[in-house]
């Protein structure tokens, strides 16, 4: 089997799916695309998902967690909307996420169980039922290769840019695709700045192993980055196994860790997109720790240093204020003697032993006002790393966000 | 016992202290008042202490703590600087700090460790001990009753104002004070944003009853703020108790509710003018909790939207964004029903049972543009309550630290 490179394509470069979308005025602005479908056409095709984490999940998470559990991981479509996040609605957005499934079931041939619902955008207000239903024949009529491309544009709400990666390997000669689209925002979970991904394959994976295969690429992409630390209520990240290109992907074989290793960089790559895209956001930040004691610290001190607003605000200024950087280390639980702490901007070091290094200020700050951003920070305790990928915090935040709703 | 009022005064209106500031040159711009004294001139006056639980103190944190413990909470002393933390400045920050207490330890006959030291300002950049040294005779010498009221302006450092408070009762049918300072900035607990709060009084406390009493009313004053949910490296509250009153404070005896109603107050009045100067603010919010299944799950409900950056940022736009104040509360880690949460932005409704409750757009942004707004849940689980201050996000809180220390 061979590495997974990098190639142009989109959500049906995978063969055995199709896409499509349509404008269904459900976002404000008039003609803008808002409600895609993504269909599997493989009868033996698989699924999986992973969801937000948080008490108050919307009416979509909760139908396609359903769905996925009564089908046993057999879905066969997606149907998703912007503009409206179908969160906070109570027994009215969860009808109207039911009532979805079961007219997308009805003109593809499916049960409602195989249909996965997905929603983002304004949280508390109603969705207009019929803005989507009435727009299903249109929607499966386009279904095709080519539209599926419009899929990535359709979930997009204060993104800047479609996020969309496709990868293709061979295995026994064949060609091998995994490809996916994500949709971020400014800060990571904000109401509507929801976290989504779909992500779709042909290799040949069963549900239980596609599953856990996901979860463990969640763990070390998605979960990896922040915005602003708040976690929406629409969270959301599905994939698709067609199974069409053959290439079986089971435990214990040589395949799963060639699968795992293209599955987790497509979605490092969608992870990375959605950081960078971060509301307002100027700059990725990836903040690296090392020699922690053991991962769990190295991990507490790279997220809080990622969701200190004192630190992203300090990227954006390019100022060099590494005290900061060491402050958020420091109440971030991790046990560490501050006494032996490094802290390097890219490659340049800005306090060694927890004191100043004695740095270039103007140096210091030519490596802060590059698009890309790392902070290193060595504890000196152990061999423990850990990585968060973060995006600046701007003018630009506050002002998507004063006002986002109304 | 009386109930305790508010009156005109400063730190040495209870009977007992001295003090006095000089512009030292530590803050950049000149003339700025910028080191303070305070002395107890009762020899057996008490003191006691409350510290960051930042990992990374600063040195002046270390040596308070030192000689808190060394003198047995006898310390008479305190030498407050605002410019320059003393903090991530390693050994020779712990120099300029046991430095700074020997030398006014001199001047006033007592030993070091009577003597506590504070800072406030820029992390990571050494403390010029002799701008400090050099103004000591002259602090001393301006020693008074009258330049106490300087102490609090010679503290500040991105606050808007100083803040100040006084409150006075009478036991026994005399006169009992209690006075306090504070400095806090824009969001609590930046690298230069640290909370500092000094209290006096002249009741009579022992050490280990004044350190209780403190201890007792932080936490449900200072510890009920948030500003950034940043934790200050060198975050301090000293009090003093100078027994000049007489009026003596024992546990057991009604005169510790009565005390401890009286330094509740204080701290409270000063919290909440630290929340309301938060760096960039322009609102002060109240986040209060109500039926909650047990007092943990009411704190942590109240503290993620108090530090959701989602939620300050829509009230900073007057934005009824229920939305984001339960989905704040879904990943605070507490255990409620959504379906049962009421949320009020002052007296108004704006979600019932989880779900919009069809308010009024305009009388809920007139709500919002209020300078006191107050968040209201009931997740009617039970009978535990929290409350949490906290201010908004805005512009202004980028513009200041998108380049403080530069």
């Amino acid at each position: 089997m061979q590495k997974w490179e990098v190639v142009e394509g989109n959500l049906a470069s995978p063969r055995g799916f199709r896409g499509a979308a349509v404008a269904a005025r459900i976002k404000k602005k008039h003609g803008e695309l808002d409600l895609a479908l993504l269909v599997s056409d493989a009868p033996a095709a698989t699924a999986a998902g992973v969801f937000t984490t948080n008490l108050v999940a919307a009416a979509p998470v909760l139908v396609s967690r359903q769905n996925l559990a009564e089908s046993r991981g057999r879905c066969r479509a997606l149907l998703v909307n912007a503009g409206n996040a179908n969160a906070c609605t109570g027994r009215q957005g969860l009808h109207a996420a039911r009532e979805s499934t079961r007219a997308v079931a009805k003109l593809l041939n499916l049960t409602p169980a195989q249909v996965l619902v997905a929603s983002t955008g304004v949280i508390g207000v109603p969705l207009n039922l019929s803005l989507v239903t009435s727009q299903l024949p249109e929607l499966v009529a386009r279904l095709s290769i080519e539209n599926a491309s419009a899929v990535a544009r359709a979930i997009m709400t204060t993104d800047t840019f479609p996020k969309s990666c496709v990868l293709r390997s061979e295995a026994g000669g064949k060609p091998v695709y995994l490809a996916g689209i994500a949709k971020g925002s400014g800060m990571i979970h904000p109401r509507m700045a929801t976290m989504l991904s779909f992500l779709t394959t042909d290799a040949l994976v069963g549900p239980r192993t596609l599953q856990n295969l996901l979860r463990a690429a969640v763990d070390v992409s998605f979960n990896c980055i922040t915005v602003d630390g708040d976690t929406s209520t629409n969270d959301t990240v599905l994939a698709w196994a067609s199974g069409v290109a053959g290439a079986g992907v089971r435990p214990g074989n040589a395949s799963w860790a060639w699968f795992l290793e293209g599955l987790t960089e497509l979605c490092r790559n969608l992870a990375r997109m959605i950081a960078r895209d971060g509301e307002g956001a100027t700059k990725l930040i990836l903040v690296e720790v090392e020699g922690a004691r053991k991962p769990s610290d190295a991990e507490r001190v790279a997220r809080a240093i990622a969701n200190s607003p004192l630190v992203k605000t300090a990227v954006a200024g390019s100022d060099p204020n590494w005290g900061r950087i060491l402050c958020a280390a420091g109440y971030s639980g991790a046990v560490f003697d501050p006494n032996k702490v490094d802290i390097r901007v890219n490659n340049l070091l800005l306090c060694r032993d927890g004191v100043d290094a004695g740095f270039d200020e103007a140096a210091a700050r030519k490596e802060l006002d590059r698009k890309e951003v790392v902070l290193r920070l060595d504890l000196h305790q152990g061999s423990a790393t850990a990585h968060i990928w973060t995006c600046d915090l701007t003018h630009g935040y506050i002002t998507i966000n004063a006002s986002y709703r109304t």
